[in-house]
């Protein structure tokens, strides 16, 4: 066995810190890596957490680890940020509240931004869990920020998808509701003891005897968790959760269901895949070779337009395969 | 000229409508309909407005209709959803609030939200613009939620990006402000008569000063914005704010930047285009064939892995191709 493959499954941390920034940083030898690495993964629960900025999704996530832990099951974090294109890992601070972990051996905490760009950070994400994944880790985290499609897309490698919400977070709140309603196995209304979490509790018991999913056999629960302020509540309400957690992973094991995600999970891993096969080095010569410039400034001066171009680099791109 | 051209270029609305309608929903002739249309666009001004939900973009776009009318300039609206890909429209609620410019026939709104699966929203939106400029709206304004890396690709469509900011939005603000950092050319703090908007304006003052952006002769301008239920401040605050936009698009005029930024458009168009041209194609005829399913089960029970079967595409893909 490859040795780097070898100490990440030991459960080396520093192997398995260097590939993760490897696939970070895009660097051409990580996807080969993982192609070795996945054999060893798979056995991991996901579990993905999302919700608004400022929803208080690594407070709980934090609370999450000690729950896990007191049921001596390792733990693997990635929180995912994908507003840092510009500024590289603002999450850091999510980080340094996650430090009292840090002394565990059974925890291990990584965060993941987007560099670069062409995209792909949903891909990384995915790499990076296979890497805990592949640790050995019991259950594995995904934290990121549920808006677009491509977080949407992270919170997709997850087996069992809690939503947080909190109350009197403005009317475009009813916004990201609908968004999530379909992905979301479990909702926590966090910061319960504030103004407005009763009704909220109301509006989205109703949407979801509204939802179809229900007839599915698995109704998505609504934790309630009060401020982290009061450590007594805070605690047995993210007990709660933890339990809750545990019992969507039997339903999904019970009902045939696990095996359902797992199969989505990798349809979305190749099609991933294919875009670093295909669509990478066809962009990346084209930015080399300058081409790219010279038909965009054709285009920009309306000499030509995209989809022309487009067909016109497709066409180059066969006939130099074909002449291999 | 085809008689769809001539009428979206005649103005028509019922015209243009449809064929934002077929690029939403990824009708295939609507990529060719782009493509005769596009000779017919490069003249509008495109202003880009983001921030995170509730900050009251729409409110703000609506006041920025009234005023860029009353300086008797066309405008077209792109109210773009990414987090619809699930419920089909959520910003419903904006285009009502818009309403009073129905009658104008000077406005056009229209709003634009994810539908299937393979993405593309950003190609879509940019398509949707094109469709008003091709209407020979002067002024387009695009309006959406300024989180992920799909948002940011959108927002890239426009010529000045406008981000908006609230007081009080909790500490991951913090993350909002570092990702719309790069992107911004004026900054809106809105409902500035809420507790914490001077502090607000020190900390964003304080980051542009050190920001490296201030050096290329443009620095983003901070332009506050009371309450909408202050009719009087408020739509002083707003004419403030398109002339600011005005005094922008000329600094973009006057110093080059204009065509820089239409050329990084142009690539941005390059490889949307390249995406439908060769990867929907390949993922259409892989999921019709039921190849995708059969090596998603493969890759479920650790079989095979994403990569190997990713080069295993590609490779049959480009045999079939030279078989042609």
């Amino acid at each position: 066995m490859d040795s780097t493959i070898k100490k990440i499954c030991e459960g080396d941390v520093r192997t398995a810190s260097r590939l993760i920034r490897d696939i970070e940083d895009k660097r051409p030898d990580a996807n080969t890596k993982i192609k070795k690495l996945y054999a060893h993964t798979g056995k991991s629960f996901i579990i993905g957490i999302t919700g608004a900025p400022g929803a208080g999704k690594s407070t709980l996530t934090d609370a999450l680890i000690t729950e896990f832990r007191k049921l001596n099951k390792t733990v693997g974090v990635l929180a995912v940020d994908p507003t840092s294109p510009f500024s590289g890992g603002a999450i850091l601070g999510d980080r340094i509240r996650m430090q009292r972990h840090a002394e565990d051996s059974g925890v291990f905490v990584r965060s993941l931004a987007t560099r670069g760009a062409l995209g792909g950070l949903s891909q990384a994400a995915g790499n990076a869990i296979h890497v805990m994944e592949a640790m050995g880790k019991d259950i594995i985290i995904v934290e990121t920020v549920g808006i677009g499609q491509q977080e949407i897309d992270i919170i997709n490698h997850a087996h069992s998808v809690v939503v947080v919400l909190v109350p009197g977070m403005g009317d475009e709140i009813q916004t990201m509701k609908a968004g999530l309603m379909e992905i979301a196995d479990i909702f926590v209304i966090n910061k319960a003891n504030r103004a407005g979490a009763g009704q909220l509790q109301t509006e989205l018991s109703t949407m979801l005897n509204l939802s179809p999913q229900t007839a599915d056999g698995w109704k998505p629960p609504i934790v309630a968790v009060g401020d982290a302020f009061e450590p007594a509540t805070f605690s047995e309400n993210t007990a709660e959760l933890a339990q809750t957690i545990e019992e969507h992973h039997l339903y999904l094991k019970q009902s045939g269901k696990l095996t359902e995600r797992m199969h989505r999970k990798a349809m979305t891993e190749i099609k991933d895949a294919l875009s670093s096969c295909l669509m990478e080095p066809l962009l990346h010569s084209l930015i080399t070779s300058g081409e790219l410039e010279k038909l965009s400034e054709k285009i920009k001066n309306r000499k030509s337009d995209p989809y022309t171009a487009a067909e016109e680099i497709t066409e180059k791109f066969f006939q130099k395969r074909r002449g291999k």
